[in-house]
């Protein structure tokens, strides 16, 4: 099969994988109809993190092609929706719902397993962790929507939980790429009354304000925070979401954050103060993390398919498999959001 | 007034401060019954951090002696608990229950205001700010453990409320000092199934026993790590309260939280290392910080007065305020847990 390959920074190039089989009877093989490009990826692809050379992406939708003999609960034929971490559902991690810490688990194109920027993936403990996808012929626009369950819109969802996001509370996105977006959404979906989002980019600040932001601030550091204890008349906001992971994010969002409220954080920290001292003279907590994409696609699939909420709009850039390169490009000169990959024909889905 | 006046380091010494008197409307002047020393006064004892020379300690139950025109819900005569840190009620984060980061509060004994180690506080906000015990003649058992409200007990709740201990939950408390013995007996007034207590000292593992402690483990760091998991079958517990704040403590409470779960942090940080790795790739979460004890006396004491919980077994060293250097001492050099200043007569509370 043919998939994406890096090589090292800024070198992504397709080329000829092992056509992938089933190799366990937990096992099954998906062919990909839609692969993008996260934000996480870009780390490596600047030669910022290491990375092992080989296939990548770890976010995919696709239809069963073949499964083992002990995979239940996915048939070949099905549209199914693969979380960015593969888990086995029973360890106690997972029946805790942390289904991203599992045991058994591991991250799909991290160097020993496929990943979903090519044309196959197989997916280990395949009937814990992937979600098929009911009905059929779904729109271009929906099937945009069942990718970004995949990591971008549950890590979103997960800031928003572990930040104890509830009806009627005053939440502030720190971070507008496509996980801040996101949270955006998520927020709203939760019942919050007010969403700042933090942006200066007019393309973010639109699809912010359409998921549901109610305020937009395009200051950054101590003008930020200053700002936004304007906005909230020096309380701060009862949720900080943490959508980036640099330094300065994660001090704005410390910042902003009222006393006794928690920040959700999942950016990938690089370079980040130490906490401890605001965590205890503040009371600001703490929680987040990789997110547990696998339980919560479930109930937020079931918002897409009823049309409340439309997260596929983070991908304002599309391309095909073999222009992938292109891609990761317009990502990190912020010319996209998002970007999303064609790679299988979505018709051959139920 | 007679009052404990720190001089320096390991230099307390009892020496006359003008007597308190009510300044603004909303002050009250308590005669402080009983008092007793932090462990978070060793730190400037030992000279580890600064504090004003002058008045100090911030625990303390007494009798209002005198109150302003616009006090309200005390009156003279009443015996009061003060929690450590005064507060006005009515502010934003005071109504959100977090009283202790008021915008119009601060902590007895900083050395701006009276401490609770002398015979008498001016108490500003008196009214939002003070406790009354209700009933009289209680007997000498219950005044110590009104007096383990003020902050121990309150502390080691905050740390339990923190984490989101619950009933079931499997617990494990890093410290053995008053606090960490007080969120031992918060744990299992809260529900928890299993309450792990960290602690190699005879005398604290009988306390902890008595609060509740189900498992005494006397290994430290990387050995309390594995004897731990070891107890938990490998998953960490459901809850760690960290209740002391140094890099070894810390590194121990997060060893043995369980992926998801919340420790709760109440100890003043010292030399902890950056956690933020461990709440991302780990998703552990932190929370606690500066307790609320004012938001939580009240059910506190409830539980006290219906002799459900005994916090005041946390003091097994007393003196009379003559003597308070050697209640210093006895800490300092762990002979004692606790140490109680008698200062005032309780005949003459209600």
């Amino acid at each position: 099969m043919r998939a994406a390959i890096y090589n090292g920074p800024r070198s992504i190039e397709v080329g000829e994988r092992p056509d992938p089989v089933v190799a366990a009877p937990t096992d099954a093989v998906v062919r990909v109809v839609l692969g993008c490009v996260c934000g996480s990826d870009l780390w490596y692809y600047r030669g910022e993190t290491p990375h092992a050379v080989g296939s990548i992406g770890h976010e995919f939708i696709g239809v069963v092609e073949g499964i083992g003999t002990d995979v239940r609960g996915i048939a070949v034929g099905d549209l199914v929706i693969a979380p960015f971490k593969y888990c086995d559902g029973t360890c106690p991690h997972c029946r805790a719902g942390v289904t991203s810490q599992c045991v058994a688990g591991g991250a799909f194109g991290n160097g020993e397993i496929d990943g979903g920027q090519g044309e196959a993936v197989r997916v280990p403990l395949a009937g814990a962790t992937l979600v098929p996808v009911p009905g059929s012929r779904h729109s271009d626009e929906m099937m945009r929507s069942f990718l970004a369950l995949s990591d971008v819109m549950s890590t979103g969802h997960h800031a928003a939980v572990s930040a104890g996001v509830r009806s009627g509370s005053v939440v502030a996105v720190v971070g507008d790429g496509a996980v801040g977006l996101c949270a955006v959404l998520a927020a709203h979906r939760l019942g919050a009354a007010r969403i700042i989002a933090l942006s200066r980019h007019p393309a973010r600040q639109e699809v912010a304000r359409s998921f549901g932001a109610t305020d937009i601030r395009a200051e950054r550091g101590d003008a930020a925070i200053g700002a936004i204890l304007e906005l909230t008349d020096g309380v701060g906001v009862d949720a900080a979401l943490e959508c980036v992971g640099t330094g300065q994010s994660m001090a704005t969002a410390l910042g902003i954050a009222r006393p006794g409220s928690v920040v959700g954080v999942v950016g990938v920290p690089h370079d980040i103060e130490n906490p401890m001292e605001t965590v205890i003279f503040r009371n600001i907590g703490l929680r987040g993390g990789v997110s547990p994409a696998r339980a919560y696609i479930p109930e937020l699939l079931d918002d897409v398919l009823d049309g409340r909420i439309n997260p596929g709009r983070v991908f304002d850039f599309e391309t095909d498999l073999d222009h992938i390169a292109e891609a990761y490009k317009a990502m990190d000169e912020r010319r996209a959001i998002k970007s999303l990959i064609r790679i299988g024909a979505k018709e051959d889905g139920r």
